[in-house]
């Protein structure tokens, strides 16, 4: 037998797929070492989980292609963490366990590799969440680009909530935790290489302590973080579901002056452009102070941005001039590989 | 607002993986109506699942990159299925959920993707899993090739069980359940359109019913799947973990005449190519009988092949003219994207 080795290459071969030797080294010398935990081996197919008494079991799965790999403030393995967590945490769940099912491409730099799983670690460790099950193919060059990852999130709730869709009602209000559309703006500054990107990073964080928060407060019905397709197409989300209109405030929703000014150059509408560290929640009107209030304390630009009102189902902006304009769903407008 | 509307595209298009209009329809026109069952909603983050109790939860992830996505036996979708399905199956749970991470290439054409998704809608009723959550993504010409899928697997087992490589002994028998290389033979010929393919397909298919019979068997030690690097990679883990011998008998593993002839015109060993139907199991010696005639039932070409013996742990095949020679364990012989 062999003994152990280390990982010596400083490119992804073929071969690190294989399901050998050569794989045996990529898995030992990059992910255990990054996301080592005492639920993780690699010499497993599948890993038992302890559930939690009287706790409901929560699933999420969500892939990520983001171009570049890395980009102002995250790269592809911090995002995964995020994106996979904040989905837990918008449906009232804390996250414990992530899998993670990487696809990397032939002639892939090792050390490229290697930041994107430190980074994912990172997170990870900084979520309290751990990696339990893990799976690497290897692709040929030009199968893929550079790294995809496609992470399960698992969490757990406790039984009997109401949290949902199904819980809002004309009257109630809409909330955002944040500034829209850095992380957008943050990507597509990082492809386009304007040299603009000094002061715009992505917003990609856990929202995990402001979805707690708001989860003690009475009247919260719903939370959903405005991933691809931004604030607008959660709020189409809400009115398709529900049949009710959403009216939201410009003057009162926060974006930066930096995303302003990409948006500006470019022809984008923050109101559409990717958030990865922001929650939207509808909250009944008289909780919204509040949870204005206990927002504030993680996140100071946290703001009332509009309202819920008997359909018919649209979403309409009141503009910072007075007028009102509709803001359609996203139709086709690409902004592929975002997240 | 715009009324529902079909799916009308012929091929994929960037935009359908924008979160708004398009990848709306995409998801509601093929992946919604395939794949329906009461925990599936599109339009949340994450779905809750209920604990069984008493029961341990046990989670899988694995990507699948197959190609051809279409080979003789079936796709990457019912191969992202049973793939899953099977590693929960060998540690002993009964799948109950999956979810699924879809990447999908910029041009795919959309009648492919609905046959994909319907075998792998078809194959999941087979085994009695839903699809409960999933994410789909649309990257640009040439930056994937096709189809790739990410499924998460979960299910639930009595709690308790001593199933795993620290149970295998010297002296234990190893048992396979019926060809094996099947699968990467049926692959291989399948990409090089030799025309050869007749009488050769795939053998993914679930395992878990020869599995549920082989957990009924005191003495059961280990069960494991061959997939990518085949009997060879199995019989090394093994060796690994346990610093144990495995010695096979080369006369009483079941290979297709038509994946011996393959492997004889092409260059490849049948003992590492991968099976995706197939389960290996390692039993004390005085159940191998036992296990062998419950197995039959399922799978009449199961075979008892070898035994464990005190390491130093290294994978011993005695040849069918009588001689010894050593499996090493796969090297740099890659034969990418074989699942």
């Amino acid at each position: 037998m062999r003994a152990e080795r280390a990982l010596r290459d400083t490119h992804i071969r073929l071969a690190h797929g294989n399901g050998g030797r050569m794989m045996r080294e990529l898995v030992d010398g990059i992910f255990v070492p990054a996301l080592a935990n005492p639920l993780l081996d690699p010499r497993v197919d599948a890993v038992a989980l302890p559930c939690e008494p009287g706790q409901q079991l929560v699933v999420t799965t969500d892939g990520f292609t983001v171009q570049p790999l890395e980009f102002p403030g995250g790269n592809i393995g911090s995002l995964a963490v995020h994106g996979t967590v904040n989905d837990l945490a918008v449906c009232g769940a804390t996250a414990r366990y992530l899998t993670l099912g990487v696809i990397l491409e032939e002639g892939l730099e090792v050390a490229l590799l290697r930041r994107v799983v430190d980074a994912l670690a990172a997170a990870a460790r900084a979520c309290k969440v751990s990696v339990v099950a893990g799976d690497t193919k290897v692709v040929g060059r030009g199968e893929c680009d550079g790294i995809y990852l496609t992470v399960t999130g698992i969490g757990f709730r406790p039984s009997g909530g109401t949290l949902g869709l199904a819980s809002v009602m004309a009257g109630d209000s809409v909330l955002v935790s944040g500034p829209v559309g850095d992380h957008g703006a943050a990507v597509i500054l990082a492809r386009q290489e304007f040299g603009l990107h000094g002061e715009l990073a992505s917003d990609a964080a856990s929202v995990m302590p402001q979805a707690r928060v708001l989860m003690g407060i009475p009247g919260l019905r719903f939370m959903r973080d405005p991933t691809r397709g931004g604030l607008a197409t959660v709020a189409h989300e809400i009115a398709r579901a529900t049949g009710l209109a959403i009216h939201l405030d410009e003057a009162r929703i926060p974006v930066r002056t930096a995303v302003r000014s990409v948006c500006e150059l470019l022809g984008f509408d923050p109101m559409y452009l990717a958030c990865e560290g922001r929650l939207v929640a509808v909250l009944a009107p008289q909780a919204a102070e509040a949870a204005l209030d206990a927002l504030r304390a993680f996140a100071p630009q946290a703001a009332l941005i509009g309202t819920v009102r008997p359909g018919p189902p649209l979403v309409e902006l009141a503009t910072a001039f007075g007028g009102r304009r509709l803001l359609d769903e996203l139709d086709d407008d690409p902004l592929p590989r975002i997240c």
